[in-house]
């Protein structure tokens, strides 16, 4: 394994750790101080989303490509730039950072390290909802191909946050994460039953984006 | 029809749709969350909407230009960057678009597909504030004619965002928006028969901000 | 008048008159839906403030330098950028465009045009927030004088959302500004007698801030 | 002592006074308009907090490099960038600049000039929170190196900005700044006893960052 790799390997790894530690503990924050008003939870909750989503991104592109999201290595596993090998890697890294960023969100608020997450999210509505969002994410980065690392990071920042607000789930749209969220029972929870369906709803919408851009990009 | 040309009008299309999804769909999820205070609800409604235009005018500029909005392709039509048939056709997309868009945001929140909306939106001040929403959204457009389609982007999603507020309509400015958002019986709807009204301020304002952008531009 | 004096002054009339249509008019809608929570409704109005100033600034920082501002202008001509008579004329425009920008969010509001503010801004802590606003607005500006107008714009835009919230006065940092904040009766107004001493504490600051920006720019 | 020096910790001076102005006085501001509900108030305390951080990083940064926090300073003198003797300059002016900053913001807001925070802050989950958040915040700087200010400018300010939520303790991630806290009885307010563990958890997570930056840099 190349120096350059390994360097890709342990982006990866932080990034998605330090999203998640981002998703899971705003939420906590953001719920702790809403005084139960969800809106202003969730407005906390993808405010810190979006910005962090800016900040990694811009930050480990030039180093691994700032997937953090299996369905994006899919993506760029399918359109030949990168080998099966290292894109399941790049997987294996992604799922285990995850669960590292929980972990990490738990430690700071002070909660059990890994808990089962009791909150319903399930039903046509649900996966219609991150079908679109999923969607929607892959045709962003699939029109965005030649675009700068900062570029790209403003645009899946603003339409991750914008995608928290307008689909009916609060777009997880990326199986690691929504696999690592199955472990914190706090406000961005998904219970871990109702995970897999989520993923299947993803993949979907994640093929079809990739389809549309390929499409409708100018040859 | 060249390749270019459908996948200008699949552009103008899914872009519009995508815009609806986010401005209905928000404006549910805002809506349901925010526990009556109608203030947190726009908040993320007019964030949402602004974070999805940024990505969507910057996807879709250099595909279609990124109307979304008969406003402004009547503009660009009558500068005479784009011929009379070209221009309609791009209308009919954006209306389509718009429908389809909020059929999605419904599918997404579990609601029939298509609703009449019951909410008055009605009077001289109302109409004051679409054709001033209008005014400065060609107006901006007009003035930023040379920048980079980023700039663009960035520029439209900061004055969408704000018309939200300082208009008393929350800034339609768009007779395709307008028109699909009569269909949708929740927070951002529009009772059907107000929507040629706002229609009219709309053009009568666009039609201004494209004169006095003239008017300004260095020569 | 050259046609290019001609379209500055028409463009300081206008920026000003739209960015108080924003800051009176997301105040009055801010307040409306905010449920007497006066926190929500200055998130809305900084928020909305912020995107104006971003978007009006880009828009007309090529014809007229976007002043909008009578300090900024008293700036321009302190440095030797501007003579004494474009000056005064800048400010004029500055002056009428602030008080129709007023009059326009009054009637999209469905207000009387014009109203006397009942509001109180007074005493030493509300004059030091001014010159400390204004001192961090012209100290931020002089710091900038040789970057893009996207730049700037995007300085002065967080600088002001920052400053709604950093300084007790909500930061006005402008006479035009405050002068026609007068004559509304709504969530941005201020009594006029309290108005003077506003002024002359943005001009302190203002000076100082000019000062500072000075001795600290490379040579 | 040059010219350069002088200008350099001048701006570290007055940067680091204006971002503590902000922190504490948009605290204050944020807590009295709330009602109660302490999400709005960090809501508005975040965004301006990352607003100010935006403008003052770059407008300062082609002076002194727009360090405002002593863990930047020693990354810097690690780094070999700066000699100890002006990292300790840069560090006292940070100190007393971020002292001024709370007595501006407490004469905005009519306050006694210095207070000791009563505002418990301690415990384990409270310094991971805090190493946590240097350790971000070096690693997004050691990342960053070959960025222009602007491009570090808004990493930093969307990173700080999402760090107010995803830790437990707001992320302070600065000595200076917890020093400077310990003397507001506000919104921002530290204990003065919880302040040193504070700052050695956030030199442990700041040392584990650069150290991070350093291994990911494509050499």
């Amino acid at each position: 394994m190349t120096a350059n790799v390994q360097r890709s390997l342990a982006a990866e790894f932080l990034g998605t750790a330090l999203l998640l530690a981002t998703v899971v503990g705003s939420g906590i924050m953001g719920e702790r101080l809403a005084g139960g008003n969800a809106a202003i939870a969730l407005l906390a909750n993808s405010l810190a989303t979006a910005g962090a989503l800016f900040v990694l991104i811009s930050v480990f592109a030039p180093i691994s490509g700032a997937h953090f999201n299996p369905l994006v290595s899919a993506a760029e596993r399918f359109a030949g730039r990168q080998c099966t090998r290292l894109t399941l890697a790049y997987v294996a890294m992604q799922g285990a950072g995850a669960l590292v960023g929980v972990l990490i969100a738990h430690a700071m608020f002070d909660l059990p390290p890994l808990q089962a997450s009791a909150k319903v999210r399930t039903g046509m509505a649900q996966w219609i909802a991150e079908g679109v969002a999923s969607f929607g994410l892959l045709l962003v980065i699939g029109l965005s191909a030649k675009e700068s690392a900062a570029a790209v990071a403003a645009r899946v920042a603003c339409y991750i946050g914008a995608a928290y607000w307008f689909t009916a789930s609060t777009s997880f749209a990326n199986p690691a994460v929504t696999l690592a969220r199955a472990f914190t029972d706090t406000f961005a929870g998904i219970r871990l039953a109702d995970a897999p369906m989520f993923m299947v709803a993803q993949g979907i919408g994640a093929a079809l984006g990739v389809w549309v851009a390929r499409r409708l990009s100018p040859t």
